[in-house]
């Protein structure tokens, strides 16, 4: 095809970015098949080819969320687009909702179901600690909410919310208990069915090693009757005399998982147009993560936390948070005093290609977050990380013992 | 990594889809450089590079949208996600919103404006026409609305409203005007400045010749201040002494042009994590389209569709809809009496691996619709089109005079 580039037309170079190791809260980098995955052709959303994968996702996902949900599919978009769909979906406005709030994400999830229309009410526990459970189930019994919200793992405090217990006092007391897995999920162990969760969402871009922007979602019969009980096919679609279900109409059209579940299942009614390549990012990275086993992924993750703590702290570096409630996917460790926190984080981005994560809120310039999760979760890069934060840390004026660090990571992974 | 499968997972086999050529309404055909584009590793969102290139995806969105605009980025999720961004966020609960209903599109619309609050009074035309300016005009003088909504090309119908008059409207009455260009951006000219549109939306998966998934936006100082004005930054990023903007709080967290503002300007506060691959793929669709240059593109679909219009009709088959309103890039053409329209398009898809389009409503098995969009746009499809359907027509029962149809797309494009 023959160009007539205007002279004003500015369509820079193509894509060439250096290499990066993301060892950050997220993204982090991808398993090369989910890239190669996304240069598949497109297919039409109808095509029994592609309406095929969509059922093969929603099997994969089943199994990495471990449950017999048959609504267990993706929303198009980031996790955050997972977890408006499941909020604006299940809350109706006036009702009470319950949000444990234990780090950035916590505020995130009040906010998302106050503008949902929710009467939110919080609980709060310090930063870098967790709920009880009979805190939790206290709260439940007081505030009888129809909706309880939490985070599973917050990367913002690095902790690990256990939840069967407040699923158990969910059910007690007759709550939906929602989920927020985006942290955790291909990376610790999210029993949905389990745990008793009724709706759980989650992204690819950590532990599921995919790009950012689509949200794998679950969710049981306890919601599919809710959100159906909800259900107005929107004009232009509609069959001839239908009648929209008595329940308030859901305020978003994109997230209104009654129509995602008619788009999802046999009814395939047309919605919004499925991203394909995010579908096939998706499809293949639950294929990478359930070829290696959940089991096995846990237990490497367990690892190489265990092996990049064992080798801060030999660095004489301090770690952040409750010891028996960290996420095993990533680390938060004190900045030393009288370390330029962000120039250090540049030295480790420019010099070295590794990028750590900076914290939000009070934490900022306080900690660093060590991220290691999915693909990123191997010996060979907590060895590179350790090495090179230990060089970087040096050139600006903190000197750990030498060889420390990378001796605790090689003890960490010889069991020693 | 050695793998411990369970005897019960099931992980199906990697993606190898028959290849197929996409002449429906969209998806299409991807560029093979925006596939390649998506197996570009990931980067952190706030990397320097990546940053660098959120900035550069905002300057080449401004000349395939043809604005001065500021205000050029990705909402990430389909076109439908950037429409419910852009009316959640200009809506204010209450607002009168006049919709211009002329297909399957203006009724979604209607109901993502209904849903954000708006009292929506619509116009309506028949199918297969548009409006004409003075009927558009009239109506915004009655009922005074804040905002006009309407879709540029339907592909339901196949036609394009004109809109440069409606914008100068939209001016004198002071309300704003949204337009969704989903199927004509990059197909169609889209002069955002030039027609005074306030807040256009788009997908990356018509004639922009790119995956579903991305929605391209532009909008104005107009429609900027409005959200400003309404503009709540969620809790846990909020500076130290925030005040929230008097107006009303927006309805989606997800949706909030005024965070996606904050996060695509330079104060770069954290919303969602933007969808790296997607970005990548939006980056490289513009680098094309602008490449190719937007006159010629232009050109280049409505020689196509001269070209497959002229073939249909030489296979003495009809056209549909109003003839000087018809997209350039989607062409409506009646089924033949005694075809079972199905079938054929079944046929269509697994023997010759082309697929075009079926019709929703009241145009369902009445007309199919055949698509001429972005990459998928070019003489050699025309061609293979013309002659699979004439060989499946033929072996349906309907026979054209032999040969016609190609020699017709041939003299087409020869100018004759």
């Amino acid at each position: 095809m023959p160009l007539d580039k205007s002279t004003h037309t500015e369509i820079f170079t193509a894509l060439d970015p250096a290499p990066r190791l993301l060892m950050g809260p997220g993204p982090v980098n991808a398993y090369p098949s989910a890239l190669q995955a996304m240069a598949t052709p497109m297919l039409g959303q109808f095509d029994p080819q592609f309406t095929g994968y969509m059922n093969e996702v929603m099997v994969l996902y089943r199994q990495i969320f471990q449950t017999q949900n048959r609504w267990t599919l993706l929303v198009n978009g980031t996790a955050r687009a997972g977890i408006e769909a499941c909020l604006t979906s299940m809350i109706t406005p006036g009702d009470v909702v319950l949000v444990l709030n234990f780090g950035r994400f916590g505020h995130l999830l009040k906010e998302i179901s106050e503008r949902c229309g929710g009467r939110v009410v919080t609980i709060e526990t310090e930063w870098g600690t967790v709920f009880e459970a009979d805190a939790v189930r206290d709260a439940i019994k007081r505030h009888r909410p129809r909706i309880v919200a939490t985070v599973h793992g917050d990367t913002s405090t690095t902790m690990a919310q256990p939840l069967a217990e407040i699923g158990a006092a969910c059910r007690e007391f007759d709550a939906l208990f929602y989920v927020d897995a985006t942290a955790t999920l291909g990376g610790m162990p999210v029993e949905v069915d389990g745990w008793q969760l009724d709706a759980v969402t989650s992204g690819l871009q950590k532990c599921m090693s995919g790009p950012p922007g689509s949200s794998p979602i679950t969710f049981n019969d306890r919601v599919a009757d809710l959100v159906t009980s909800r259900k107005h096919i929107e004009e232009g679609i509609r069959p001839s005399g239908y009648v929209a279900a008595p329940g308030q109409r859901i305020q978003s059209n994109y997230f209104d998982l009654a129509m995602l579940m008619d788009y999802w299942g046999p009814d395939r009614l047309n919605h919004h147009t499925e991203s394909t390549s995010m579908l096939y990012a998706a499809r293949e990275c639950a294929r990478v993560v359930l070829g290696e086993g959940l089991d096995h992924t846990f237990a490497r993750h367990q690892l190489a936390s265990a092996g990049l703590r064992a080798g801060l702290q030999a660095m004489g570096l301090k770690l952040y948070g409750d010891e028996k409630n960290r996420m095993d996917n990533v680390t938060g460790v004190y900045i030393p005093d009288g370390v330029d926190a962000d120039r250090l984080r540049t030295e480790l981005l420019v010099d070295f290609g590794i990028e750590i994560g900076t914290s939000f809120g009070a934490l900022h310039g306080v900690i660093w977050r060590i991220g290691t999760m999915g693909y990123v979760c191997q010996k060979t890069n907590i060895l590179r990380c350790i090495a090179s934060l230990d060089a970087v840390l040096r050139r600006n004026g903190y000197g750990a013992p030498a060889g420390a660090g990378i001796d605790a990571v090689y003890g960490a992974y010889d069991g020693k």
